[in-house]
């Protein structure tokens, strides 16, 4: 059974639980989901209504968009959850041979690179998402103003949840290459996202 | 039906959709869950580990706690989708008599009030939460330190976003004796709150 089939009180009691997944991954996504649900509701309140004619076009296209990302979030949410039992399930090889043990290394590597590029792909997510709501305040419904503010508090610590799970896995990666290249893209997904979460923000706080 | 029923899927649908309910307020609820449910995550995964004897009975409490919490957030997701589900019934209540406008009038303010008194608790909640996570790095499962900053950052967010939803409700409110009453309490929660939050990201970063 899928993450997303399971009730919100189920999940979060999983989330409790000493399941292996779901985890931080896990509630990162949750927490970038928020933030694309968020501002699709904005857009669906600012759909249809006369006195916000003129943004029609864009408040449609962004509806649209932001609820794809909603539906990614959710899939990375899966991604990271499966890749972190993957991740797991390697500690229940068997490692008495040297073959063994050089396939259970393999194994590991390969989980550990999944357990890295799904919060990784959250990032991104998260960067499309708060590119999508700074364009927003001042032409959608201005009575879900707060709302746009909370998207993007929930984007910005989607961001920031994911590169902690990015980091806590880097350090066991083996290719010095590839986790310093994983490292440079985290990092810069990481300030954008923060930047664009805040200048939302200080826009929202202004008019509240 | 209660929205921790609904399936994950089925409520972000709800969340993204234009109904009144639920909107930023229970979007801040999640994210305290989250944080909650983290915290309890990670004494899950102490409890009974040999290497954290000497944590055992603290890690037990603060599981018991955060489950407690995980459960007071989800509660305060649906007194908050109730409150503006109630908010938004008055638009449609008779208003054309003196009477009817005054009994209006009077209904709105005081559906107004839960929807301030909602978020408000789930800033109360997010600083009992992030009280218990600050005592947890370094006395529970190194291999989920992680997870505490999730957790941090979650209760972080989710305190903000609660005090957007408190504010943008403040101005609405005639008792300006209460709305400056709740003003200064959700103000003193906030920065309580984010100065843990921000103490707990910094240790986390500091080991990651």
């Amino acid at each position: 059974m899928e993450l997303s089939d399971l009730t919100v009180r189920s999940f979060f009691e999983l989330l409790g639980s000493g399941a292996p997944a779901p985890g931080g991954g896990a509630a990162a996504a949750v927490g970038g989901a928020l933030g694309a649900a968020l501002a699709e509701m904005v857009c669906s309140l600012t759909v249809g209504r006369t006195q916000y004619a003129e943004f029609q076009e864009d408040a449609a296209a962004a509806r649209e968009k932001s609820a794809a990302l909603r539906a990614d979030f959710l899939d990375a949410m899966q991604q990271d959850a499966d890749a972190f039992n993957r991740f797991s399930a390697t500690m229940n090889l068997p490692a008495k041979t040297a073959d063994e043990k050089a396939a259970r290394a393999a194994e590991l590597q390969q989980a550990l690179t999944l357990c890295i590029t799904a919060p990784l792909r959250m990032m991104e997510l998260s960067l499309e998402a708060i590119d999508l709501v700074d364009r927003l305040p001042g032409k959608t419904n201005a009575a879900a103003v707060s709302d746009l503010g909370v998207a993007a508090l929930m984007l910005g610590a989607a961001a920031q949840s994911a590169w902690m799970n990015v980091r806590i896995n880097l350090g066991s990666l083996e290719n010095a290459q590839q986790a310093a290249a994983y490292r440079a893209a985290g990092e810069a997904l990481l300030s954008r996202t923060l930047a664009r979460s805040r200048a939302v923000c200080r826009q929202v706080y202004g008019v509240l």
